[in-house]
């Protein structure tokens, strides 16, 4: 590996991450931090909620993608951008593109869900449809590029991307600074490197825990034999967790996260549900996932008063899914 | 009439509301403003939300009851406070008692919903269960006040708690100043009141509109024939909004309101589901009515480009209705 890949793989520094904010600052929504009397009785801890499932197009993705699409330079935005993505990522560049006045074109499995095609539409991104299989998503992106010039925007593999998610840690210990523990959930990895980097620049004694479905524990394996292990194979309600780490983003969270909690999907269905009941916010599985630890006692049993933060990452539920289909 | 009771009717001023505000801050939450580009697109008109389904409680009448609590003189408040409800202002008096140390009864309806009691326990309220009906609840309330020396805290008969809803509207102007209109739920009156007081106050040249179900449409007609009207009969999911003005309420919106919307069960419904997918929170049938004129284009007709305020009052959404049962 050269020096200069093995930096990159180091992921931003708090100094690109405080950049990032002024960047999207114009164009994103600071989200409303919640808390809730009952749930904190429930947890034995006192919680607060970032409530990323309530930012601009449903999840904090539009903050990555908004980071990534105003970096461009004019020559590079006016060739417009590309990403393949079957969920919140793909929405998030198009809103992201929209925001600047440049086209996105996304690559969408022919299987994604009517809900998540829909939004990709509503903020004007141009889809491509493809093969159910990431060879497919792949080669429709780089078809893509060579025609249009546009710049691939990977949803969690880029700089620029994570420092654009670390946003949201960043604003949550601004107005909570002294928070135990920071809970985020773990897919591909982007979401909870910089909410690492974020947290213990600002504090360095922070918990950092990734928060991941049991049936999809990829993170976990990886962390815990220090090779990346391949994706899980049984199925998750969790359908925005179902990513891999990449070697940039386990290198991050080798050195900066502390644990991997990992959750059931009865549990996931519970927490949803808690959530919706006393915080009054919808919640996609993959964005109450990491609520779920604290409010099943996984981090507090003797551990009383901890004072956790946790990022609620999504809202985008899909209609098939509210309903218990 | 005499003098003093017609001049208590007028409602309080904006220095009363400016009060209330400092008075309950250090206890409730600054309830986040949400927009959403779908949803502009389908109002033809620019849209802020308030999200008062996502305060303390799960809506604003923690507002109105913790300005009314804290505004008891320490003997007044040892002896605690009564009200009696079946809706979201028992659940808020008995949470704005706890965060003042202070005992509240609530007296409630057998049949009220489950939902609504587990409210009041988990706030530490104190139930008199009585028969549902108003002179049942009247006198269950009168027994409790003789029994105890408490202080009847009305739902929205009292300028403590018009003043302390009018912080609602205060919030969202102090954000949003240039509005053009701001929509609000109309039920006792209470919430419209402090609405109308506080947005004219700020903004003469504000519309300010309040938004009934068509099935409980006595607002409109009171202020229709200028005289009070009874109650509607007929039956509307939104079973926050079934209660009648008073004079103190009708005095005031008589003076202040431009107009009223009536909106229909299905447009209820309908408004819920697009809030739920495009806001990603949770609204009660009450908590959405305010937003259905301006989504089903009842006021952008042909005034595109409207700036218009709309308070979601409420989450409290009982799981029963959440289900479709």
């Amino acid at each position: 590996m050269s020096e200069s890949a093995s930096r990159s793989w180091s992921g931003p520094d708090l100094t690109a991450i405080l950049e990032a904010r002024k960047r999207i600052a114009p164009h994103i929504e600071t989200t409303p931090i919640l808390v809730s009397y009952p749930l904190d009785q429930l947890a034995m801890a006192t919680l607060y909620f970032k409530c990323e499932n309530l930012q601009l197009s449903g999840s904090f993705k539009i903050r990555g993608a908004a980071n990534a699409v105003f970096s461009l330079s004019e020559a590079e935005a006016a060739r417009g951008v590309v990403t393949h993505s079957s969920g919140n990522h793909g929405a998030a560049l198009a809103l992201a593109a929209q925001l600047r006045g440049i086209r996105a074109w996304v690559v969408m499995p022919r299987n994604a869900p009517k809900v998540k095609i829909r939004a990709v539409e509503a903020y004007g991104g141009e889809i491509t449809f493809c093969e159910p299989k990431l060879e497919a998503r792949e080669a429709a992106a780089a078809k893509l590029i060579r025609e249009t010039g546009a710049t691939l925007i990977h949803p969690y593999d880029d700089n620029r991307v994570i420092a654009g998610q670390a946003t949201a840690a960043l604003e949550l210990l601004e107005e909570i600074p002294d928070l135990d523990m920071i809970c985020a959930p773990v897919s591909g990895g982007g979401l909870l490197s910089g909410t690492a980097i974020a947290a213990k620049s600002l504090r360095p004694e922070i918990l950092v825990a990734g928060c991941e479905p049991a049936n999809a524990d990829d993170a976990a394996r990886s962390l815990a034999t220090g090779h990346l292990e391949p994706a899980a194979q049984a199925f998750t309600i969790a359908d925005g967790l179902r990513a891999t780490l990449s070697p940039r983003t386990f290198t991050i969270l080798r050195e900066r996260v502390d644990r991997i909690f990992l959750v059931s999907e009865a549990e996931i269905l519970e927490t949803m549900q808690l959530i919706t009941e006393h915080l009054r916010c919808t919640v996609e599985p993959s964005g109450a996932v990491a609520a779920s630890p604290a409010l099943h006692r996984q981090i507090a049993e003797n551990l009383e008063d901890l004072r956790i933060g946790i990022i609620l990452s999504g809202g985008n539920l899909d209609p098939d899914v509210a309903r218990g289909n």
